[in-house]
């Protein structure tokens, strides 16, 4: 039986004894996962037995939409006291999903010091860094010894997102090195800060796009990474653990977007099936539009195909074949760009593999299919067969690999031009390379 | 101009000068990337210019193939430093590269400790978790106070992986609890460890697959998590930066599935031609046997192609528009699993959404598509188009939808019946209700 259910009916049935119990045996993430699948009115139920501190715990727990419902459902000083105890980086995400007016209200509750931490982050652009820093900090000079910044630490540190990147800053709050709390804790206490931090640092300015930081974070093993304004000057430190979010984000985007789907922005199950038709439906479009090609093309040949009927009945595996290998280019471009192993620059090298490890497949499968299709269907489409296949593998991997990397060039992102419109594309020149060597064989 | 030419060029002019220069001003990642695309006997000698501080955080930004060119172009003595100075882990993975007789002399050159060290994580399967911990921790007891904790973490610290995460035991190696060490730093020196370690804590088992734990700490957002043998012995330390590298591989895995093809396990560039065609040839294999059902279903209709051979024209089209619209519920569906939204236990609900959706899509595409087919081959034909839209694009989307989920309860990745593989099957499906649909309206 699904807990989801047991917790549905626990709460039914006011057996609220078993269901504190059951909050008690488990963790704040399992808990946040069991509240998400909850009707709304039982979800307020079941926070309201949490522990307080738990409370918190698995409210931060919960996707930005979970939370608003929450939020709704819950009475005033309880809502305020949770905005007021949430990160401002966590903060900025709920209210995203608000209504501007609920939002505003929310915002007028805040502490002034909280209010202005979560202004200063609404400040910068949708996923820009910004907008995901943690502006509370502790910043360490040059010229403390090691002993004086653990003082520092213990004293401001408690506010702070993150304690394990320590930067270090000029009077004029400009970035110079960043110390880890890992050599602060194994130094010297005497040492002065300037001679254990690292001045070579990465850092990353607020208005810029998250992506790359956070990719960056994930290959350099980063725990925290400095953000900075245009002049260098500190402003906030992005955590891993936002950086992971975002990347987790992209790589939704770039899976659905290679399954033909724009990611919906929610869970799925919270989205309404209304939603989730038009994520899916401009792409549809856009790629039945494509597929009228195959339309015009078989059109312009339908005479062949009157003559030799026995050819429409290979179109589906032949231009299945050429799509299938061109989605593989495509795919396999598209991942290595993403992780950083091939940029635009090796255009002409990428391509020339492709093309040669889709002549490869296309030959070998042309070798392998010609024997049962000429048992069935006679020599001469056997070979027709065996001929497209060859050509339309080895096209469908040059279209796959060039297509994504040109988009990136031009600035589109590469997974917009992945499988499905690769496949769609693909399948139109397959039908005309499969008439063509048709037309020479059969002396059509 | 490409970096790498330009080094590629210093080297080839001798003018290693400026290749100092480079590397005095270039990050070790950053050198790594460049270091990654230059010829085995240019990699040696770049990074043989390294100061040899560098040396070490260059190499370990290195891809294990990469790694494994440079130590066998580089001097014996220079081999066993580096291969001495890496965290056990990394060395392990090193070694998987390896032929058994080289990794056998380098294991045997190594230190008494590290060989033991290393030794510990080999003797775990491929895979588990035990293979990517890190076996140098340091652990506390409940009795310590504070201060004895921070004085312990400063002794031994500086051999340990990570000192941010630390576990709390019993004299049984027992794990009972854990403290961060901000934790640590923030409290009160006199204050026992027992008091302000977690007792409510995740942990792994060494033997386990290393997926599931790398998910957890990402959604826990955990920076290290105590890995135990099967009596809650503590045996490691599993860092989020091993764990984000092996959900990068299981998203390049889940993402080469989606488009056909085998995760090569190895960076793009570096891969031969012929193991690129291999990854590619057994999904495709696969594929062209399944698409071989639509030429049995074709010839089965064969008749009806031929009497209205207008039919024809609309395979690509009406099949490509079936695949996308299982391919993106495929995508969706595989996705949501991938991060937790969606488990095994939701099937009914999504296959119901799903539905949904592929009915509202096909009707969308069938009205929105009448009014051209009909303009060019008349009313009939119209119909017969979009009844079959209708059709196959709800049975699409309840294939695309349930085939993964069935898939991941028997114990198969989903993405192993992602895009390619739901397309292909309902092209033979769609195929059917397109003739079937053809027959009835046209009355054949």
């Amino acid at each position: 039986m699904k807990v989801h259910d047991r917790v549905s009916d626990l709460i039914n049935n006011q057996d609220l004894q078993s269901v504190h119990q059951w909050l008690l045996q488990t963790a704040p993430l399992d808990i946040a996962e069991q509240l998400s699948r909850l009707e709304t009115n039982e979800k307020a139920v079941v926070f309201r037995l949490l522990p307080k501190d738990r409370a918190l715990s698995v409210f931060e727990a919960l996707e930005p939409v979970h939370q608003q419902e929450l939020l709704a459902s819950l009475r005033e000083p309880n809502v305020r006291e949770i905005f007021e105890a949430m990160d401002p980086d966590d903060r900025t995400k709920l209210l995203d999903e608000m209504p501007a007016g609920v939002a505003k209200k929310l915002l007028d509750g805040l502490s002034p010091k909280e209010r202005r931490l979560t202004s200063i982050l609404l400040g910068y652009p949708k996923d820009s860094v910004g907008r995901i820093m943690s502006p509370e900090f502790v910043d360490l000079r040059v010229s403390y010894t090691v002993a004086q910044a653990i003082e520092r630490v213990r004293r401001y540190g408690r506010e702070a997102e993150t304690i394990y990147a320590l930067p270090v800053t000029d009077e004029q709050l400009h970035l110079v090195g960043i110390v880890s709390l890992r050599d602060l804790v194994l130094a010297n206490q005497a040492a002065p800060i300037g001679s254990i931090m690292k001045r070579e640092l990465y850092s990353v300015q607020a208005d810029e796009d998250q992506e790359k930081p956070a990719r960056l974070m994930r290959e350099a093993d980063l725990i925290a990474l400095p953000v900075t304004d245009r002049e260098g000057r500190l402003l906030g430190v992005l955590t891993f653990d936002d950086a992971m979010a975002v990347l987790e984000a992209e790589e939704t985007e770039d899976i659905l977007r290679g399954g033909g789907a724009e990611p919906p922005g929610r869970p799925y199950l919270s989205v309404s099936i209304w939603r989730l038709a038009r994520t899916r439906l401009t792409w549809l479009f856009i790629l039945i539009l494509a597929a009228t090609m195959t339309v015009n093309v078989l059109s312009y040949f339908e005479e062949t195909l009157q003559a030799v009927i026995t050819l429409s009945l290979f179109i589906p595996l032949l231009i299945d074949t050429g799509g299938n290998i061109g989605a593989q280019s495509a795919t396999m471009v598209i991942r290595a760009m993403a992780v950083g192993e091939v940029r635009f620059n090796d255009l002409s090298q990428v391509v020339l593999r492709e093309i040669q490890v889709g002549l490869m497949l296309g030959l070998m499968l042309g070798v392998i299919g010609f024997l049962p299709v000429m048992l069935f269907f006679g020599k001469e489409i056997a070979l027709v067969i065996s001929i497209s296949l060859t050509f339309t593998s080895t096209f469908a991997a040059l279209a796959g690999s060039m297509l994504p990397m040109l988009a990136s060039r031009v600035g589109v992102d590469p997974a917009v031009v992945s499988a499905p419109i690769i496949t769609t594309l693909v399948d139109a020149s397959g039908l005309i390379i499969y008439f063509l060597t048709a037309s020479f064989v059969l002396g059509l």
